[in-house]
């Protein structure tokens, strides 16, 4: 963990007061990046970087605050709302602005009292998709996921032989991709009903959400030049919260043999905040796949892979229904994982993605696929809860489901956690589903 | 073919005299949209018309030409470079400027003074990508590949049972399109030799092309909104070729169970030249599923597309090798085909895409999927010419081929023939294959 320094110090507190309390996504030692207008208002986007409750906004604070020239800089574009051209910078000076704005939000900052005028509460902000997303790529890490599911379709072979060899991703839709805080229409499609002899049109009924995490790609690489693992990190700015809705009874008709298609490019709902790899840098472990299996290809494979290429991080997906809001009632935790649990690491994501020479561009979007724990009651989907719609769920207020049914509230949340390192958050990832249109 | 007008006489000649050659890919009639700048030049990208050997430069004519000002309107977004605003446009401004146009390079034109100065030679131009491409999906109409492939694999049950009620398609790679005349690097990647154990790294062995044509998105639509099958013409901007490279030994490794990924996401070359679906209106024609096939679902059927959801198009694929360049010899024919032998129309593919919501954006690339005939000889990729490998082709020259080796150049053509209207092309969709980086 060598690129661990002060700002990962866990004492560190801000003057931004809401930062310092104990439950707080957004301590100073996050400092995640997100797009945002006042509610509202019709300006154009700006970057921000949320502290405690509030947003940093960069557009006021480059023009307020006490910068080096070299900060400057760096600013410039985020106070135009352009994350892409600093996601695409070399990572020390990612590093160097981290370290700017964590200086000026330490208690005690000479900055406080210009950087005070440039708070606007998380409260009073709409967020949007953070950056431009050019490409969309969907991973599939999640062993018990992938197990669980495989057995569901091929109960003796529920993992196929790629599967411990390869990182197995494939394109996902980039333009239906939204901020947490909206809606998903639940689509209609085509179904196979179960032994009827011909498809029919009708909406989903076995609407899922899945469990990720979105990883953004900082600066990118030449078409035809692979990216080396000892290079991966690099090229990786910050990951997010990431829901693959998923239509299960159009995904089993339409998937074979080119993969899944209507089923999953409605909607993908993604966290606001994106979490950087500087402030998760505390909470790397070390990776290996179990002994009995193939060990990584080397391409693949690197020391500091092995090292600390895993990132310990909390997972949960919260339900709350239509009848739980009209009460007041508040969600229902569904499930817990840790990010721990992946197959592949990040850096073998985004180094096998590149191995062929495709060339990945700042803002280009990696999921994780759905990371499941080894229980049953791991399952980051309900197609897994509910074993595949055969048995049902019942929530604490009485209510059942075995697939989202309309006016479902789904939120993901997330938290590293390591010894001796403050708590850091994600944020909040949450949709509800609203119905499908009329036929 | 209620939209043929006076644009599409076949009599019709214009003043740049290479457009009359009865051999021009780029007559009055056609008219396409392309992204261009002065070969050797730093200036920045404009969109122009191609008109015989010539392109129209739309940045020059519309300071130079005399327009109305809705012309005007409509030249300026092109002037600049952007035609992802022009692609938005309802189609009768689209046309609009297309009778403008025309009229313009028509013979006895009073505007040929003023557009003469207009123009620039293709030789003396290099091309890019014509528009910003949001998202590519790749889909699979093309029957006799889906059954000579999937023969390889099932010999028993070569379609699946999905293949005649879903029009399949898979999200694709937009960051590696490319536009003709440049070079598509070999591929690394896992493969798993036959009959061993553990895959390895390896370069492709058995690299491939697939002829495609490439349909772009004109206006879109707004997330969780369908489109309408009466309504897709409207949505729909113009064709290019499309050459969907494919690392067949890859593929077969990794796509179980989610589809392409690296096998297709290493480079796809399009040709520059945008034919618009204006121009191709003569070339319309009626379109059936055989009567012993299942019909469309009413979501993906129409009375205008039966009456002329197809189009007749002439695809060939032409192959040069280094040992024929470096003898001055040039390419030969490797198989001819006709669009009008896909499953599904234009029409159906873009309906299905957005059939569950999923917003549609000016730009977007829709790939047809390989357009292989009916005969053995009209594969439109060498899996299919070759068997699987299995029998090798003897090319003019003396040489062969099961797949592609370095230093091949692959060329796809297609021309729209119709009894009675002008033959219009495509230009050209070409590029050359170099050696894979060293491991």
């Amino acid at each position: 963990m060598s690129l661990i320094d002060h700002t990962h110090r866990p004492d560190a507190l801000s003057w931004v007061a809401s930062a310092n309390a104990a439950d707080t996504d957004f301590p100073i030692q996050n400092l995640p990046y997100g797009l945002f207008r006042r509610a509202g208002s019709n300006e154009s986007a700006r970057v921000g970087i949320a502290i405690g409750e509030q947003i940093l906004d960069l557009k006021l604070a480059a023009a307020a605050g006490k910068w080096s020239s070299a900060v400057q800089v760096l600013l410039q574009p985020l106070a135009d709302g352009d994350l892409n051209t600093f996601m695409a910078q070399p990572s020390a000076q990612r590093r160097l602005l981290r370290h700017a704005i964590f200086e000026a939000l330490l208690e005690g900052s000479k900055q406080q009292a210009a950087l005070s005028a440039c708070l606007l509460p998380q409260a009073a902000a709409q967020m949007a998709v953070p950056c431009r997303i050019g490409d969309y790529t969907d991973f599939y890490t999640g062993i018990y996921h992938a197990t669980t599911v495989g057995k569901l379709f091929r109960p003796d072979n529920p993992l196929l032989p790629n599967y411990k060899w390869v990182p197995i991703g494939y394109h996902g839709r980039s333009s239906s991709i939204g901020v947490s805080g909206g809606t998903v229409r639940r689509p209609l499609g085509q179904l196979m009903p179960p032994g009827a002899e011909a498809p029919v049109r009708a909406a989903c009924k076995r609407l899922d959400h899945e469990l990720e995490l979105g990883l953004f790609v900082a600066g990118g690489n030449a078409l035809g030049e692979p990216i080396a693992m000892e290079d991966a990190d690099e090229h990786m700015f910050g990951v997010t919260l990431l829901n693959d809705w998923s239509a299960r009874d159009m995904q089993g008709w339409e998937y074979q043999p080119l993969g899944p298609f209507l089923a999953k490019n409605f909607a993908t709902t993604i966290s606001p905040w994106i979490v950087s790899m500087d402030a998760l840098e505390p909470f790397r472990t070390a990776f290996a796949h179990p002994e009995s299996d193939p060990q990584p290809l080397p391409y693949i494979d690197s020391a500091k892979n092995r090292a600390e290429g895993g990132y310990q991080i909390e997972l949960e997906v919260w339900l709350q229904t239509e009848a739980m809001r009209a009460k007041g009632e508040s969600a229902t935790r569904l499930m817990r994982s840790n990010f721990k649990h992946a197959y592949w690491t990040l850096a073998q994501m985004l180094t096998h993605h590149a191995s062929n020479g495709c060339n990945l561009q700042p803002g280009d979007l990696l999921g994780t696929g759905t990371q499941s724990g080894p229980e049953a009651n791991e399952g980051g989907s309900m197609l897994e809860l509910s074993n595949g719609g055969k048995q049902v769920l019942t929530l604490p207020n009485g209510e059942t489901r075995s697939f989202l049914l309309d006016g479902d509230a789904v939120g993901l949340r997330a938290y590293a956690v390591h010894e001796g390192a403050r708590r850091i958050g994600f944020g909040e990832c949450v949709a509800t589903i609203v119905p499908a249109p009329s036929l």
